[in-house]
């Protein structure tokens, strides 16, 4: 499960892999590389260090975990279905997309949950993206009030809110590790 | 200063802008929406602000700042003149790359310091970026022992990167309101 050295190696090369048109593949190296790095920020955690919430911090990794899932599953509604979440899914990735505002906090689960959770999310994302192609990509988003963005930049925000997540919990981490030491 | 409504329109559509090969156009574009949020983060901060370590943390604001405009500095060696930092660039970039392990903590600086150091290393980037072409973005980097990345990697690495503290500077910005409040 954990990567090696040569996916590491492999992994900063930025190329379309086989099965995606040149664009939309380069934006899934990138999707695959900050998954890597996600991946390695929470090799290891238990349940309680996925839930803990040190002083000055909002949420937990785990939390965070679940975000960075229900994003993907979002942006697969407004990219590949012109839509946003229906009513029945805001009960299910509401919570996670809004940090407990619009629905329930997520805790009180293993590691193997959240990455099986990311897993099933993104491979929906890739399984869509390899059915479409460069001209798609660089057109607009066709949800009413969300017109402006285009599918390229829904594709690459959905990466960089990740890697931002991940960038949070690296320093979660951190001080996770410096309240027990 | 302030990015308006349309710049962020404007940002979210991914596409090359002129004067770049199609992939370093979208990478200068992936750039450039990083860094508005970026500077959205960092908005109005002042010294005492950009010089706190609340805690559980390791990292003030303004060293975060000082590590994003270094990173694109070094990348700029490794990228464009296939070298690592020489001995003199170490002393000027090597405390705010390694976050004060190799060199001096970056602080007591106002934003308006890490804003034009941000800005005169980024513009470097930019200038190098135009004068090279796609097929050099697929090529590997010519740094003896750090060859396996491509030079596609890089710029997407120091985009990932500068995001990456942004989502640390956002929370650490929320545990500064947190301890005024």
């Amino acid at each position: 499960m954990t990567a090696t050295h040569e996916d590491w190696q492999r992994a900063c090369v930025i190329e379309p892999p086989p099965g995606y048109t040149p664009n939309i593949g380069v934006l899934v190296a990138m999707l695959h590389y900050a998954r890597l790095t996600t991946l390695q920020a929470v090799t290891g955690l238990n349940v309680e260090e996925l839930d803990a919430i040190p002083p000055g911090f909002s949420n937990s990794i785990g939390m965070l975990l679940a975000h960075i899932a229900a994003v993907d599953r979002m942006y697969q509604r407004l990219s590949f279905e012109n839509r946003d979440l229906d009513e029945g899914e805001m009960v299910l990735y509401g919570g996670a997309i809004s940090f407990g505002q619009e629905g329930e906090r997520v805790q009180g689960f293993p590691l193997e949950h959240y990455l099986s959770e990311l897993e099933a999310a993104r491979e929906g994302t890739l399984a869509e993206l390899a059915r479409r192609d460069d001209a798609w990509l660089a057109s607009r988003l066709g949800v009413p009030g969300f017109d402006y963005p285009n599918h390229h930049w829904a594709w690459f925000h959905v990466m960089e809110d990740e890697v931002s997540h991940r960038g949070q919990i690296r320093i979660l981490r951190k001080a996770l590790a410096g309240q027990a030491g």
